[in-house]
């Protein structure tokens, strides 16, 4: 599929110097604190009027740019774009929409310029994990090629944390937090209560490659006996026999035993534990299921009461529970990537840089998107504890700051105030269509 | 199984005039605010040391009593239950262990009073759902048959909200809260998604029998097209052709749905779904598990992607995020306990009595615990849409207030600092052991 020559209009506005409009677009899983990299950047662009015209959105993402869908953003009001900082979601919409390599996709990356030369649009900002960063960075290599001048910026967002050259991602803190404090509270209730009922708890937490969430529960144990009594990560081989015994340990030590389990965590073959369990047909490999599957072993095997919890989209929407500095972090990073490009920067993402961890300092540096790609960050060894069950203090040290502070949004009647944007949509100004 | 006769060192304490000392047990499932009952009932029960002297608490719940394992409330400091304020789960440990009626588990209640007297226990605060109701009930009773004069105030608590001649219960405006404010971020989430991702999301929540937390969940939806689009009651029999037109209805009016489901739905045969589903062993009606089914339902039916979440003890332990018109209730209920057995009532609850809607008011009433015990309040009819799967005007007016204002805990690291009591054991008195 080709796209139709330049109009003389679209050439009309390539003319102009200043201002040029800039395209923000969510991508991937949203989190709890995307919407406050945007409100970062909205906020920042609005003070570039000589540099930057109007903003737009992609309405979910990259699909907007590539069906011309766009948001104007210019039609929201200050107070709705401060309110991004504190409502989760992806209020532009997100997409789970993977741009292939320029090759074999070279008809999605001409349509993006066909889209961005139609809206004048000089500014790419791309806000997501890896598969994003790797999009930016191509868009901005086929401007070159096609002597379209665009500044590609990535922003970093995923609540898995495992993007390489920033010491943490926005949106991790927040589901760190989420998740320390309901291990936590969720011990509690099960301690109360292991006399005579539930002794053994598990957790499932997102993660499907990396134990960072995961690993994050462990700071709700400050203390020998605190929960979590176990965490299995998606680094660690599970081990049946070895679990079964720390949970007989923890139960007959403590009185109960409260587990973690990454949803990534597999078996010695490299099989997803929920997918190697063949318990039912839900479709666990997409869904999570290893929590009920975790708690159905231990029941078989040791016959102890339990329970669990699979907290799902629960964890990486929470913004109620927010950890403050994700939030100022994710602000940041939208706040950076506009001077990174009023700057003239091109091809790069804004990372957090750790000045020291206690107390905790940090500043933004930065990235060539080329080097954030497709490479990923796990938990390292010396991070987990040597049974492969708990964290270390190195992990501690990593991982306390991130989910320190509260930032929490405005109530009404006992909710959360979250905005909803008008989001008006922008008069598309080709003639061509595009199918996804 | 008997009991030993009383002993000299016994007979002495009892006539002794005043103080006399306390007993305190939690019962039950625990909740976010149950310690705020036991703060309330401590705090106040101080302030009278010509007519309370000790308070002791049953080491999990009525356990305690019958095994003679109590706890010396006296060695807390004023700041440590001040604490308990803020703190979730049951502090002093809680007991699902029923006592049953006089004639066939009188020895249970003949060694409770064996023990209240071996350490002069003249006041008995039971803070529980209808059960434990009936037992402080029956305790009153045995007492006056027995000679031994003691004092039964119950404290209401149950996340379920389903005690009767209360207005609401002390722990359910907690668990409404976090179901509706979850359920608002998490559709946030699914929103943002649903053009490639999930278009259905399932939540599961407690309530058995009556559907108050799933009707809670409805609080989020403030305008047509909000989620939750679909709520399951238990109230409600399943009607699975029904249920899957509305959610087809939409996914195509917004682009997603969100369901949230009580774990005690159940089909026209009166099964709970979750165990007529037979989809795995997992034991499902102690356990949940209806809301993977209810998402297989639509995925084999309808083919949309979904997710599910089973929010589990989350729900319930969730102090963070706990309902302040909640946590005032509870207080006052311990508050109000302690009132009564000064005032010279016995067998009696107090209650929430709603003065008006709109500002919300409220007062603390009373109860006999007779007309409390055993009745369960379901949610009626007229607060259920016509089509069985949302709240009426009438429901969001009751529910409303229930979930109003925020209590934070203070936090520590970004972590909540929940307290953890000594709880010292006091030395028995007793020769004889109670075998449960």
């Amino acid at each position: 599929m080709g796209y139709p020559p330049v109009t003389q209009a679209e050439g009309n506005t390539m003319q102009k110097a200043t201002p040029r409009n800039a395209f923000y677009a969510q991508s991937g899983g949203v989190t709890a604190v995307i919407n406050a990299s945007a409100c970062g950047l909205i906020e920042t662009a609005r003070k570039f009027p000589r540099k930057i015209g109007k903003i737009y959105a992609g309405r979910h993402g990259i699909i907007g740019a590539l069906t011309e869908d766009l948001i104007d953003v210019s039609q929201e009001s200050p107070a709705a774009i401060r309110a991004l900082r504190y409502t989760p979601g992806g209020a532009f919409g997100s997409a789970r929409y993977k741009l292939k390599g320029l090759d074999v996709n070279r008809a999605h990356y001409e349509r993006l310029i066909e889209v961005f030369r139609a809206h004048d649009i000089g500014y790419f900002f791309y806000n997501g994990g890896n598969d994003s960063m790797d999009t930016a960075n191509k868009v901005s290599q086929i401007g070159a090629q096609l002597g379209y001048p665009i500044t590609c910026i990535g922003i970093p967002k995923t609540v898995d944390n495992d993007l390489p050259l920033t010491d943490c991602c926005p949106g991790f803190g927040s589901v760190a937090k989420y998740v320390a404090v309901s291990t936590r509270e969720a011990a509690l209730d099960v301690a109360s209560m292991a006399r005579t009922s539930t002794k053994v708890f598990v957790l499932e937490v997102m993660g499907r490659h990396a134990g960072w969430i995961a690993a994050a529960a462990g700071l709700a144990c400050e203390k020998t006996g605190d929960a979590p009594h176990i965490i299995l990560f998606p680094e660690i081989v599970f081990d049946q026999a070895k679990f079964l015994a720390k949970v007989r340990d923890s139960v007959e030590r403590y009185g109960y035993c409260v587990v973690v389990v990454s949803e990534g965590v597999h078996n010695a073959d490299g099989k997803f534990l929920a997918e190697a369990g063949g318990t039912d047909a839900f479709g666990h490999a997409q869904l999570g299921g290893v929590g009920p599957l975790v708690a159905k072993i231990v029941k078989d095997s040791l016959g102890y009461k339990f329970h669990w919890a699979v907290a799902d989209y629960l964890q990486r929407s929470a913004r109620h529970i927010a950890s403050k500095v994700d939030v100022d972090q994710a602000y940041a990073v939208g706040k950076a990537a506009v001077q990174f490009a009023i700057a003239g920067k091109d091809a790069v993402m804004p990372t957090i840089v750790r000045k020291s961890d206690r107390p905790y300092r940090w500043s933004i540096g930065e990235a060539p998107l080329s080097a954030v790609a497709n490479a990923e960050k796990k938990v390292p060894r010396h991070f987990i504890t040597a049974d492969g069950f708990g964290i270390t203090a190195a992990a501690r040290r990593y991982l306390s700051p991130l989910i320190a502070g509260e930032d929490y949004p405005p109530y009404r009647n006992g909710l959360p105030t979250y905005v909803q944007l008008k989001s008006a949509g922008v008069r598309k100004r080709l003639k061509s269509a595009f199918v996804l």
